[in-house]
């Protein structure tokens, strides 16, 4: 269970995904953070705004960045396949410090780089120490196996999730955004019983998982990011199930982080609890009888 | 983790806790089913309308298993706590082969019945085989831990449910109902953080859990069962979150069963996969790999 494409590698940089709707202005925690660790003065971060259908998206981040004392800030306007070629933008990937893909459409978004060099630049300087973070759309377009839409409901069913192909930053996780706000846990657990070897990651608007090279997850924002389990899968019925009806599925493996916490992706264990959180061994919860 | 308080009893009868908008007139295989479990011709079911504020529901469920072939239906109207100690009724439970207990509030069926003779026979008689079933209101209210009320959404967040004495029929798990329709998942955990020994499980509208005596769950109808497993949380965060905030929990072990899946709830195992269920080793599924 690791994001990236290679075994813990110590000079990966963070992945960032992002549920959507993050704060810019009041408390921009999220945004803060990533200028912080892209470097805050010497940091220069490029925007990728190609998800959006809006003209403005990547000045009004550029915008936010600068606020935050980002030091130099680019913007890569990938309008189509041929722009991804571009030497001018390529170099520009060459030396940012971190990457920013903003909202919108996460299809739009995957048609438009998959398979370009800006695409495969995007994984090589990662994989170098490049940090990439991405919001709504941003989010979804990082995974290999990328939701590319789907229903809502907490329960999953036959057909709910359309998965597609997306950039492949992270190969062993599938990322959700607008996670409770939209009722996605029934389209996450659809989407993780069809890649029962990884993880379903599902992030609410204003919260964030940094997730670094040693594959610890750690929650910014005031929403929660759900993890499920795709290994702890017991039984799968999701082959053999007509379109619409509920999907069985035993053993699932859930767990609800929030602000603060830091999460082992590899064991699956919580090794921080937040500021609002603490800490209970199973035997004291046990300790807990009804009558 | 068992219904009953009494280790594995082979002679108790089952519990039926239903979701609610079971299906009454084109194909009522729930109500069939608890008919035929209570001897069919030669059952007598007992009716208890009390969550109900319509005058009428005793007498429509009475009509609906009278169609279904129950050989003789009673009518408890329980109004006041003094009729729950009425001989008359009391003697009705001590020969019924099974009780139905329909929607409504499950708040004034557990006033007006808890504590009472009534409930002390429910209790016994249920001991010594005699079957109970409850519908939305009446499902609620089997739990010693009752959900009284709530927020909908799908996160945990505390402070979005609450708790009441219910009749103590089981008391090692938490029922919700109308689960999936009204998107309750997150009150549902909420409840089971707060008693982690036991189980949470939540139904779907048109969809019954029959346990049986041997601590089995078998779902019966078009919806899914959810079922929490309490004594798999790790970490809880639920004592120390603010009200309305998203409540952490991790290591929550999930199962979505379906119609015909037999389920136990002792080992938290599936024992049998139901007709559109297929069972997987977990080996299995992790053959199947992305690239």
């Amino acid at each position: 269970m690791r994001p990236g494409r290679s075994p813990k590698n110590p000079t990966r940089g963070f992945i960032v995904p992002i549920g959507g709707a993050e704060n810019r202005v009041q408390n921009p925690v999220i945004l803060r953070r990533f200028v912080k660790l892209c470097g805050g003065p010497s940091a220069h971060i490029a925007v990728i705004p190609t998800a959006s259908s809006l003209d403005n998206t990547g000045e009004v981040y550029g915008s936010v960045f600068g606020d935050l004392g980002a030091g130099q800030i680019s913007i890569l306007p990938f309008k189509s396949r041929g722009d991804c070629e571009s030497q001018q933008y390529l170099e520009v990937l060459d030396h940012a410090d971190g990457v920013f893909m903003t909202g919108g459409d996460q299809v739009r978004l995957a048609e438009m780089l998959s398979g370009t060099s800006a695409a495969q630049k995007l994984c090589s300087r990662n994989l170098h120490g490049m940090h990439i973070a991405g919001t709504s759309a941003g989010a979804s377009a990082m995974s290999s196996a990328m939701i590319a839409g789907g229903n809502s409901g907490a329960t999953p069913r036959a057909g709910m999730v359309d998965l597609a192909a997306g950039l492949g930053l992270v190969s062993r996780f599938v990322i959700d955004q607008h996670f409770s706000q939209r009722d996605r846990l029934g389209r996450l657990l659809t989407a993780v019983a069809s890649i029962p070897f990884g993880a379903g990651i599902g992030l609410d608007e204003d919260t964030a998982a940094f997730i670094g090279p040693d594959d610890t997850l750690e929650v910014v924002g005031t929403g929660s990011v759900t993890v499920i389990e795709g290994s702890s899968l017991h039984n799968s019925a999701a082959d053999s199930t007509r379109r619409g009806e509920p999907v069985g599925l035993t053993g699932v493996r859930l767990h609800i982080l929030t602000d603060g916490n830091l999460y082992d992706l590899a064991s699956h264990t919580l090794l921080r609890s937040g500021p609002t959180a603490k800490s209970h061994g199973t035997a004291c919860l046990n300790a807990t009888a009804l009558t």
